[in-house]
């Protein structure tokens, strides 16, 4: 199993990159790392983190990188030698299985799109992430790599969530839920109306529309959601654990008592913290695209790394998309179908008029 | 000060509103109560809460109530003589200068869009809820009125909300964000980029896109957004403070050392519960409106019910809807200018090409 990895990508790069990637080499017997960046950049820590020789590293030049606040399109068409380009490239000509980074979600989503494609049948790929509920964990797709989306598009989100969901938490036929304003199949906007109706007919296990709040209950095991909202959703509970790990230290601390109390707690906070750890999800999936394309947290600590990486090698075995071709490829056939009973029907009752 | 109260509406009516009425009749002399519901139902509670025969207390009867459960529009078109929509007439005709309603969003939205109509200018109501930051608080605006919406609504939601938060913070030009996927002006869907150039030409203080995270910084006093993604960060937050309050309970009882500790703290976690606390609030207004509409959660206590009534009379002394009249006009009135100033400019060119 060949990974590419850009060392270059996340705000700590070369350093943390390649210190992950040596953990992984270690850990993983049974991943090549073929490591993207700026060579001379990388060497000091390939010696550093004694993988300089390792027999399952290869090391790519790349000449450039593009910084986390560059324009997404743009970079992709003005940098073609940077470190997310040729990994894109790479993973395009079928020289490696899977390409990790930490670096620009924006940048790597124009490269993957533009070089490496989507699967047959799919229209557009999308962001999938973990996230905590109460009770388990659930995935959120698009969690932003599509700003504007159609009621096709949402489907096939869902289908592809609903593999992912499959994979990551050993559930057969998980329950898809679709984002919207109310539990009842009447709430949401008209694109979500316009989806539920095709979410009805897609191969999956889907329990109808649901609520922001109500998803953290567990049940739901996909949300699905075009990227701008699901990237709010995201965000929005990003947003709200800082704060309310705010209001934690500052009512923990108002009073000698209280903090002799959370001294007596200080594992129980540690513990509580790892409920939305990224570092321990490695990072998001980009599902859609004709290989496996893992994008981490631009702060991704080596643990974040060796993570991604493992992520990226375990959708390969699982054969994701495989599984996520075969299902699409069902999925259009359903709505052919249909379109063409609808059709015959109207076909039908236009004879029976002129009858 | 008259306000009108639906006696009938949210999970516990009418016996909880009664008893928020009567302590809001005790605390605000200068308030007027006319409490709309069924009056054989209310009466048992009038008696029990001693405000039988109040002198500033006046009941009028409507014979139904729309369920919680019922769906909005065709429940306020069938019910004609429900507490929503008696209470709403009262609205329209002048007869008070507020209504209150812990009742159903959706089909007080419905009753006052039609009955109650829009403020001069204002094209759609919206519903405006206060959040906590880390720091402080903020407005979310729309929080849930429309699911489709125009940059030009948005542009006057963005308006409304700045002098909500001026009322309710104390604040001269509060700043205000548009919710986006990102904090750099390119970025957004095709609403929010259309959106974008007409808040800066609001009289507002424009503070750009704000991310949903970054918004509970504390800086950004008022976030813009329509209905559904407003109502998807509003319920995200209820539901990932929900999962942290189960998680918290999870790591502080898994042994007697911890248990000791969560002791010591039992004030602190009550403090931490008061952050998100809608008691506190009373409720949410629906801006925009030729009158003050307060809408409360269904599940609103006496205090909910109190604080809703304490909130419907500050804004009526604020002046709420005349401040929105104006800030409104001078808006459009920009905004006609600078379609004038287009024209003339297209026509100038137009004229050099014939000359």
């Amino acid at each position: 199993m060949k990974i590419a990895v850009d060392a270059m990508g996340g705000d700590y790069a070369p350093g943390v990159v390649v210190e992950g990637v040596a953990n992984s080499l270690f850990e993983f017997p049974e991943f090549e790392i073929v490591l993207v960046g700026h060579s001379k950049k990388i060497a000091y820590y390939l010696e550093k983190y004694g993988i300089a020789n390792h027999p399952r590293l290869q090391v790519v030049h790349a000449d450039t990188v593009i910084e986390m606040s560059e324009p997404s399109t743009s970079s992709i068409r003005n940098k073609k030698d940077s470190s997310i380009t040729v990994a894109a490239k790479l993973l395009k000509e079928k020289k490696v299985d899977a390409f990790v980074t930490p670096g620009h979600t924006g940048a790597t989503l124009a490269a993957t799109k533009v070089l490496v494609r989507t699967l047959p049948g799919v229209n557009r790929p999308a962001l999938a992430a973990n996230m905590p509920s109460q009770t388990s964990r659930f995935i959120v797709i698009d969690a932003g790599a599509n700003t504007e989306v159609s009621a096709l598009n949402l489907a096939e989100f869902a289908i592809m969530g609903s593999i992912y969901a499959e994979f990551m938490y050993g559930i057969e036929n998980p329950p898809v839920g679709l984002l919207s304003v109310g539990g009842e199949d009447s709430k949401g906007n008209d694109l979500t109306k316009e989806a539920f109706s095709m979410l009805e007919h897609a191969p999956i296990n889907f329990m109808g529309n649901i609520e922001a709040n109500t998803v953290f209950e567990g049940v739901c095991k996909v949300l699905v959601a075009d990227g701008f909202t699901g990237n709010v959703f995201l965000k929005c509970s990003e947003g709200l654990a800082k704060s309310v790990s705010c209001w934690l230290k500052a009512v923990f601390t108002k009073n000698p008592l209280r903090m002799a109390g959370g001294y007596l707690n200080k594992t129980a906070f540690r513990e509580l913290k790892d409920y939305g750890n990224p570092e321990l999800q490695g990072g998001a999936p980009l599902l859609g695209l004709n290989g496996v394309c893992i994008i981490g947290h631009g702060s991704s600590t080596p643990l974040a790394v060796k993570n991604a990486i493992k992520l990226a090698g375990e959708c390969i075995k699982f054969g994701i998309n495989q599984k996520i071709t075969d299902k699409i490829r069902i999925f259009h056939e359903t709505m052919e179908q249909l379109k063409n009973n609808n059709s015959e029907t109207v076909e039908g009752s236009s004879q029976n008029i002129q009858g």
